[in-house]
């Protein structure tokens, strides 16, 4: 019953450094003031939070100004997005007071390449889908995919189902798993606001083109030629911590962040650029105290914000390290599992041209019996998923399905994620396990 | 600079009980498992999360199933007060089906009792503010009062600001400094939904009729005979820990719980009243992975809800003893001012028919060049505050204008706030502060 476990589920979280628990008690044992306490009690409370906003910042990029602590990836996700929808709303009133909504909603995509690549017909729209009915341009239309963390797509599914908002999901390419710039740009439409789309994926993966999209959308003109801004946001929860993030080079307006995927607390933060200028909106989803400069009211989790700087200066100090470390690690327990089972091995996210988080393996162990999570619950030693952590251990893995993995192979997938301290031995021990369980389950069938 | 601080403003935050901190620390450390995971990592959080609830829901005298965790007190608030505009306009269009609009929303009240008291028109109208206008009943109307947190205050302001929502501030009474229940029927129109209302003041410390609010409010019949239900909140922060809350004694639809200020952490949950068979409703304000039953989703701050729960459960045990010692610390600190000021000292909060939370002292010193935030500037020892520490220093508190006291002794009022550990000598410690502050200023003059 005691015998030792392998945790190799860090995409479903990760235990906190010890580092950061130290900072966090002692926040919590030093600087319990209430931040917007005009006396020292509070004065200390708010040095602590302003350092960990600095420390977050640094981590992405950006600077302090631009973050907005959240109570996670959840609330930063549908903050996001809500913005984006009631932006979008602010400004067809402000259109209908100016011109004719018909003529500013309407509008078309009218670069040439752009034509060219995507099939456009003569009015812009999308031949085989061109609607004439421009009621259908009244709402926000947001692009995502598939393979987004449920704080996106049932968000979106909400906003859908309450006629907030159109959303399409674009497809993601067989050929790479990503989703790649032309299915984002084949769904662009008059009254496209947002592409929401992750960093990295959660079950493969697989890091997605965020910066070629950004590239992409910029260059868009639509309604006589006059450039309607699209917004981009990434949720970079699994990428934080495993691979260098910077949202100068990504492009991108919104970003998610999550301290539990990173050895850190279960809070977050939302990025949203040049947020002191209003260059993006960012729109409360609370109304109260103030606190946040009234982007975000409540009083501040002093404890575990500044865990969450402790968090992001790690990561940001060794992400080179931790890249390496992990990538050694996860390479060799592929390595390991082709040599134990052989032909029966398939990873699934495994494309030539596509990069993948340096910690991340997902595979089926093909065979009679061998479904993933049979497989899992004949380990003695290995902890993990066959998914992310909130979804039916029997089902097939959506995202599986939707980049192309066929259903009978996804039955079988195993999510394995080392963590920055994964050994060699621990591989070893993990891999022996899995041999032991797939021998039972070959023996029971 | 090293002089011993006393702190005295334990309504804006408290420290953490030793206890708690080891809890949640304890829980970091070993329970960081992904509570939606299925293996034992996972177990052992969920296992924590469920014992926190459960000791929340006996401090409050209910059962686990009636409690949400949400990041803090802005968010329950704001959760609550949403909820009920999402009910009213669920109902709304339930009745569109059933019957005439009309009709089903522009009902009378008519129990003869409360047209007695509340001088009612033939229609149950107020005498005076009747509205013939019937549209005015298509939005949710909401009782509330000028001494509530901004979580409530803003969020109300702000949904009158978009029309989606009508909002009443019933008067305070001057006699009482409560919202006194006959205040709260005045205001009963055919729309109304909900009634707002602290179960104890943060300024003030004076307990407010919650008990008797809802005994009233349940009585009201409208619409041809038939009651349709009013909904009853109560924000409970600055109660629990200090004086016993029952939620079933009180007799209200949804409470407020907020763990900083019973020496636990920035986080909070959201009562409501036998959530499971939905006897009342409870909307979400966020979507994702289905956490909390779907009313909360986002990754459990497990840390945090164990912290909660250690709070509540010292909380529960210790109610008599705490209550005991901070009130004899209040009484004996307000023996003492008067002897240092005599007919100077003016109680902003006391008030013969009203009961008062044990902890809480609002005194105005009066005389010239003694506003509050004078006064605390020249305290070496002394660490308090003129009001909620969201708001301005040098405004004459709102709340304390909205119970009658005049304009100019409002300026002068400090909030000071005792604590579970504070001693007599303290009390001493800070008695002579303050007498040096004033002496210092009458100097300055």
């Amino acid at each position: 019953m005691s015998q030792k476990k392998i945790y190799l589920d860090y995409n479903a979280t990760t235990p906190l450094e010890s580092e950061v628990i130290t900072t966090i008690t002692e926040a919590l044992t030093d600087a319990w003031g209430n931040p917007s306490s005009s006396h020292n009690t509070g004065k200390t409370a708010k040095g602590i939070i302003d350092q960990a906003r600095s420390d977050v910042a640094s981590l992405i990029g950006t600077k302090s100004s631009d973050v907005v602590f959240t109570s996670g990836g959840t609330e930063a996700d549908n903050m996001i997005i809500m913005t984006v929808v009631k932006h979008f709303n602010k400004e067809k009133m402000k259109n209908v007071t100016e011109k004719n909504v018909d003529q500013s909603l309407t509008g078309y995509i009218n670069t040439e390449s752009s034509k060219k690549r995507h099939h456009l017909g003569e009015h812009g729209c999308k031949i085989g889908s061109c609607d004439t009915d421009e009621e259908k341009y009244e709402l926000p239309h947001i692009i995502s995919s598939r393979m987004e963390h449920p704080a996106v797509n049932v968000f979106l599914e909400h906003l859908k189902d309450t006629a907030q908002a159109v959303v399409t999901y674009a497809s993601l390419s067989p050929l790479t798993g990503r989703l790649e710039v032309e299915n984002v740009l084949h769904e662009i439409k008059p009254n496209t606001i947002l592409v929401t789309v992750m960093l990295a994926n959660n079950e493969t993966g697989i890091i997605q083109p965020v910066k070629e999209i950004c590239d992409a959308v910029r260059n868009i003109k639509r309604g006589n030629g006059e450039t309607k801004k699209i917004f981009v946001h990434t949720d970079a929860a699994q990428a934080l911590g495993k691979v260098p993030v910077d949202v100068a080079t990504l492009g991108v307006d919104y970003l998610t962040v999550v301290g539990h995927k990173y050895y850190g607390p279960r809070i977050g933060a939302v990025y949203a650029k040049d947020l002191e200028n209003r260059e993006t909106p960012l729109y409360p989803f609370f109304f109260g105290g103030g606190q946040e400069r009234n982007f975000r009211p409540g009083t501040e989790n002093t404890g575990m914000i500044a865990g969450l700087g402790k968090a992001s200066e790690i990561a940001f100090k060794n992400i080179v390290k931790f890249e390496t470390d992990m990538s050694k690690c996860r390479d060799y327990l592929e390595e390991k599992l082709v040599e134990a089972f052989g032909k029966r091995v398939h990873f699934n996210g495994k494309f030539a041209q596509s990069e993948r988080l340096p910690n991340t393996c997902n595979v089926s162990i093909l065979g009679n019996n061998c479904e993933g999570h049979k497989v899992l619950a004949k380990c003695k030693v290995l902890q993990a998923s066959v998914g992310a952590a909130c979804h039916a251990q029997n089902k097939p893995s959506a995202i599986l399905l939707a980049v192309g993995v066929p259903e009978d192979i996804a039955r079988h997938a195993l999510r394995l994620s080392v963590g920055r301290y994964t050994t060699i031995e621990d591989i070893d021990l993990v891999v022996e396990d899995l041999k032991q369980a797939v021998q039972m389950l070959a023996d029971e069938a």
